[in-house]
């Protein structure tokens, strides 16, 4: 997997969801994953998660760290998976950088002193590939819900150096995770 | 997925690692999740990751709190995510019980202080199933590296207590994990 | 698998044969099957069965007996296995209410008296799902082969005790289908 | 899939549930079902239900007609749907000749009078395929369990003739299933 | 695998390779592969290989010999082997053609005197199958890189017969690849 | 894929076609392909080839070039396509090196001046892999059938540069197949 962090400002509106979106946009082909910074405001019909659709909810963050994963030849329930993994890895470093955060994970969402949402995340399908969207509020002003950010709330000015470590991580991890059923003998 | 924490102190000894091995001794049919309490010590003959034998490693621990999943139906593949997920899990437990334990993980491997090893893992393939076993140290003493134990270094008394909330969080995510795959959109 | 009847008539138009309808319409999340009354009338253009279209066939009934299944994860060739095992499922609740009735399962219709078509179905894949429909004449008058119907030819009038009947025993086998891969040892 | 019937008699013992059975023994290479006549009794180690081993039963029948089908490339829970499916094609041909046996089937198993078992089955995984083993009781006498047989209740005398029936509408159906998959548009 | 040679002369827009294309036009049902002759043009909205669409590529020949395959139930990935297969297939029977010729495979590509580009190659998936478009030139004139054609160049005027040996080479080949599935023991 | 020539002459005796022997002696971790020299016996219980076996063949070479390639996480079927595209790559390099050869495919068989057997083949599975032994005659003095030899026949004396040759190009395809699979748009 692939890693690189975009330094231009991007909005995102959910058109980046969507298969080679990363290949067609910055020339890197296979499983990869891009961080950029931006807006984020996504119109129902573009909406993926029929949950939300069905609750009426929006999707909204003035300033957003967004990362994009692509990765082909798997299934939705595999890519479901390694997007909870990537939100384990975000927790994880963001209270490595932070250890009084106390940031949690339950499913895809993390929280900040339990109750304030600092993440969205999706995991769909497309017809090559599995997709994930996972965007940190950067500014918390004005979510629909309650929320922290990186900066308004954790602190956390360099966002594009916590970019870096997660994208770097889960790119290692995926490989160890690939290397990892290469080498474990078959039981009865 | 069910779980259930059995009482009765069982040393693992590699074997318990196979297919239908919970349903053969505890009678729980389909994706579960079993806990118990014994010494943990695996002749050669018995490990599963090569990478440990062809090192010549070898699996002790004087007191070890094991987990046993046994998954129907996915791919090794699928299965390293869950351990690693299911990792995850154990690490967010701790670290919410004692939260100055600060345990990291590492691919399937959990750390306290960041060199003492609190862990062991594996995830394997029998022919109709994905089997984990993950032990974590209660008494670190005699381990073969530097280690760490939930009572001997960590104070966590209640390891029945925190295996079934591990247990309880990993049948609920992998609930979730399967109905997050029945709401999604597809994208083009 | 979730299974529900429709109180309302509804027509069936083909558009009913859609990724998430059970989910958007009524609410119920992952594997389902639905019931629902009403009649039948697909137009060329949502017709999935392309043999149909090449015979320029059309379906028609002027009283359905409707059934929406959808599963999701299986490959296209499980989801007709279990379309014809739903089929045979039918078959037998109308031989047991009606001895005399001698329903003949040929792949997924369904015979009165070995000439008259009691049933359309089709099985078809969606982005994230299979989806099968399988409808059963409650009147015959005006379909556009040789027909039968629930009542104007067997005499049951009760569709909706028939639908939950058979919707339970479908549940129900999906779910011994799956313990059933749980508890065989493989063979060399 | 091909089909034959081999006139020898041969006990079934639980060995002929194999990979390549058939074809080691036929020459038949490929998906296949194949039928045969003999006693049937399977010492416990060679059993595969591990819930009849955990509860003891033992499998005998005094004579049977023993079905064996091996499908290559397919799933385990693929395999469990057409064993099922061929529980229903046998139901279905012992009616059409017998309509008052009102044969009926629960699962994989066929009962006579609705207590009276007439068949076992099993559906179980090799390295590299799905083997399926049903078997009908010809002459019911001395089995462990309340049972019918094609013979000594249901006046079924020609054995063969009811196999080939059976085989061939397995094969045929397996061959239409197949080409299901190929004639349907998909949808969204 | 069916195959059939399509004598009218068609061009090649692209809209060809989309699924049951064949059944729909030549009522071939299931894995098949058809051939025909005709120009080939593809506008770029119609192009399916997304380096080409980022080089600004065009595909253009003025006299193709074009084979459409279709694969239902294999992955992309098996596609794209089988695809590869099928290059090797024609350069191997073009070679025993014209033993001088020394046509060469790269990929998907074969050329003529290690630079002249005979054929252009993709294989794609739509929502139920694997499709594969191998273009063959038979008259090079015009092309937007440096070509062979199969008349111009090669002095092969029968493309008719060619067509027709490759096809039967891959629909026998697919066939023995499936078979010798069905004939290997396992190993540990 | 990794791959590597064996310098020390090794026997093959059918031990080395099994999970992780690559691994296991020579520290190479995931998909490869190794080579090295040596007579090639097999006894008939270590043969993999059941149409092998039935026939009463058997495996003989004085000397050969064997190749043996480990693939994780595919089907046997990718396996065989993948065999079979190894052998057209061993046929291309040969051709190139000796135009005169005129070396043949067929299935998974070289042949020289059409009834010389160049090579063996066998594609299997392991518990965690597929494994393909692919061996080119060095010496054909002495084989069970009419065989040419790379030295023998054919006067291709640096067979270590011939192997790797290959083997490189085995691997630089596999990885172009995988990226291919990650820049096609779907089609309808």
């Amino acid at each position: 997997m692939k890693y690189h962090f975009i330094r231009e400002e991007i909005p995102y509106t959910g058109d980046e969801l969507s298969n080679h979106w990363i290949y067609r946009n910055y020339g890197i082909l296979g499983d990869a994953v891009v961080a950029f910074v931006g807006p984020c405001e996504v119109d129902q019909e573009k909406m993926v998660d029929l949950e939300d659709i069905l609750n009426d909810d929006y999707i909204y963050s003035k300033k957003m760290l967004n990362f994009i994963v692509e990765i082909f030849g798997i299934s939705l329930q595999e890519g479901v998976l390694l997007q909870r993994l990537f939100s384990a890895i975000i927790e994880d470093r963001i209270n490595m950088l932070m250890p009084e955060a106390g940031i949690r994970r339950r499913g895809d969402d993390l929280f900040y002193r339990e109750t304030q949402k600092l993440s969205v995340s999706i995991c769909t399908v497309s017809p090559t590939s599995i997709l994930i969207h996972t965007g940190l509020n950067i500014d918390a002003a004005g979510a629909p819900v309650e929320a922290a950010g990186l900066v308004s709330d954790l602190d956390i000015p360099d966002v594009e150096s916590l970019a870096v470590a997660c994208m770097r991580t889960l790119a290692e991890e995926w490989e160890d995770i690939r290397l990892s059923c290469c080498k474990v003998k078959a039981v009865l």
